[in-house]
């Protein structure tokens, strides 16, 4: 059996969408019309009432592929969508725990959804005051409200004021307190008018996730850059080289100061895939060998080692991955289940996961799936193992 | 013995840096200013006086890695460089089959230096009559100069005048009667200002390609979009991601109507590696399988069957790539030297294959290292085999 009843699935990359009160019932009444709430409009091919976010006058719609969790693919679409065309585990966490059951997933990570998965849509705020509070508002829902529902089942990330890094280390700081269990950042900032990987702009942020224990979820498309190639280029191009934002995160991280001033530092490279790691890691090594000397990088430490200790690939059904683990790293594999998005095998993830893993020995399968993500998250098992 | 002595090493990507007289002594005299020339002039770090070319008034300069055969990884960099600092088989035909003698390698396919792999230097011409006759230029220095020293050891490789259509196809009939065997294009047209592979812009270029029985060469770089992470990331970054751009032209290929509209048309990924075909493959497909419902891409054929029929991959020392050559596909797989850039194994390129291909079975390794590029190129062998 190469998943066995006692592994428990530990999804690395969920998503929650928000709750229509969500910022409504944090806010302050003064920013009740300027902060995100939900209105009504028409959108999309069909001239359908869509519902939307409304923030500080800019309008957000969802797009179908965000919560099409029990959709066969011949009903895909990327039009605006309504909350009653969703599962309610899109947005309920008690409804959540019930999909997760069905799923057999034991617990899970959620991203944000209108805030975009690095919560970077307040970073086009007007208000910095709003911006704040909004961030703020969304790490307390997800810490007091949404993961409270089930502790033991729903893992808090939160997100940052990213503009501010005096106010993002004080917000690590504040949500340590409360129990958050790994920071939502950016797979590169300079895409968002932020300071690069190769400035010391962000040490302080990476000092405060090191110093509470939290890893960073860099989840592809947090740069605001989208692999695009053409304008008339159907989506399907830009879905199938998305990991490749992983392999520009990854290139770009190990080749920076930032693992060598912070050599506690992890970082998962959230929905990106592994089945390319080993050719990436291969393809820096050799860039290393031969470009070290003229280049300001460390001479000393090659890309492969730097990743075996601070770099984890998120997969969800990656079968050149999974045969090609060892060179990968069994230690930097996390599974996920990406409900409800389009990629999610819900709600037969243990099948799926069970088929992928039938040539791997159980103690490797249970890293993969559970252990992994626990240490890492730091996110220990409340009952025995068997 | 993986590498046998009667297997004869083809590259499918070298590159030649233009002889300061290739315009001088093509272009009518009138031109003779504005076209291409080297001047002198101080660059770099060093203020080094540098030979550069001179364009319409414009400076484009080598960088040193262009030309780095023989030299120390210790020895590399990037500043701009003369003549005499170069192997001259990095100019001189003959020189370059003396190299290539050395390197073991028996013919190669040569791409342009200034004016970029593609020719796009010529899409920046003000004077479009001189534009057109610098590529014609380029091509005939190629087929009657280059390539006419060593017919049976240099392949020719024609660039074109990628602003018209209509002038690309005339070229592509002139230069194939005077035997060229391969065409230049670019990975992507988008980032350079002209149609993309979802239009039928290029159709007539891609008829012209196939009455003529040639490949498209697309070295990543082509579309002039690197992949450059940050203002201050080191060049290790962008030289360790060039792979996708590779992988950007394969998901921008196989989801376009290019290959169903052109059934015998064949793309050689050059430069690009081959160690992530698998996992691209893999995606691709999962992507097919999931998303083509609602989008403008073909139903019935599946991407890595696309794959299969149509494009080649093209490696230097791609160790896991090679491991995975069945996922590859035995077919699609082309070596390259690439002579005399800094990812070349000169002057130990045989060595290198020898043991890349220690556990590669005899056929395989033919077929890889010589038997598809000469038929790739139709290119045959001018003497008996064994």
């Amino acid at each position: 059996m190469p998943l066995q009843d006692y592994m428990q699935l530990i999804s690395t990359d969920d998503h929650l969408i928000e709750h229509p009160k969500l910022w409504a019932d944090r806010l302050p009444r003064k920013f009740l019309e300027a902060g995100p709430r939900i209105v009504e409009m028409k959108m999309g091919p069909n001239d359908r009432l869509a519902e939307v976010w409304n923030y500080e006058g800019r309008i957000y719609p969802y797009i179908g592929l965000n919560a099409v969790a029990g959709k066969k693919p011949e009903e895909f679409g990327a039009e605006p969508t309504r909350y009653e065309d969703m599962l309610p585990g899109c947005y309920d966490p008690a409804a959540r725990i019930i999909d997760m059951d069905i799923d057999g997933v034991h617990a899970g990570v959620s991203f944000p959804s209108f805030p975009r998965f690095a919560g970077t849509v307040f970073l086009e705020g007007e208000d910095p005051e709003l911006a704040l509070l909004c961030v703020k508002a969304w790490n307390d829902y997800v810490l007091d409200e949404w993961c409270a529902t089930a502790p033991d089942r729903l893992i808090p990330m939160i997100i940052l004021p990213l503009w501010s890094v005096e106010e993002s280390v004080k917000e690590i700081h504040r949500t340590a307190a409360k129990g958050s269990r790994v920071i939502s950042f950016v797979e590169n900032p300079v895409p968002l008018g932020l300071p690069s990987f190769h400035t010391d702009h962000w040490d302080p942020v990476f000092r405060a996730a090191t110093e509470t224990g939290q890893p960073l979820s860099v989840h592809f498309g947090t740069s605001g850059k989208a692999p695009i190639t053409a304008p008339e280029a159907p989506m399907a191009v830009m879905i199938a080289l998305f990991g490749c934002n992983s392999m520009y995160a990854t290139a770009d991280l190990l080749f920076s100061p930032v693992f060598h001033n912070h050599p506690d530092l992890k970082v998962m490279l959230s929905e990106g895939g592994i089945g390319w790691v080993p050719y990436m890691l291969e393809r820096m090594d050799q860039t290393w060998n031969k470009h070290r000397f003229y280049q300001n990088i460390n001479q000393t430490v090659k890309p492969s080692d730097l990743f075996a200790k601070h770099l984890f690939g998120c997969f969800i059904d990656d079968e050149h991955g999974l045969v090609n683990r060892n060179l990968v790293g069994i230690d930097n594999i996390t599974w996920e289940s990406d409900y409800p998005h389009s990629d999610s095998n819900w709600p037969n993830s243990r099948k799926v996961v069970h088929d992928l893993m039938i040539d791997v020995p159980d103690d490797e399968v249970h890293k993969i799936v559970e252990l992994n993500s626990r240490k890492l998250m730091n996110f220990p098992r409340t009952e025995p193992t068997v």
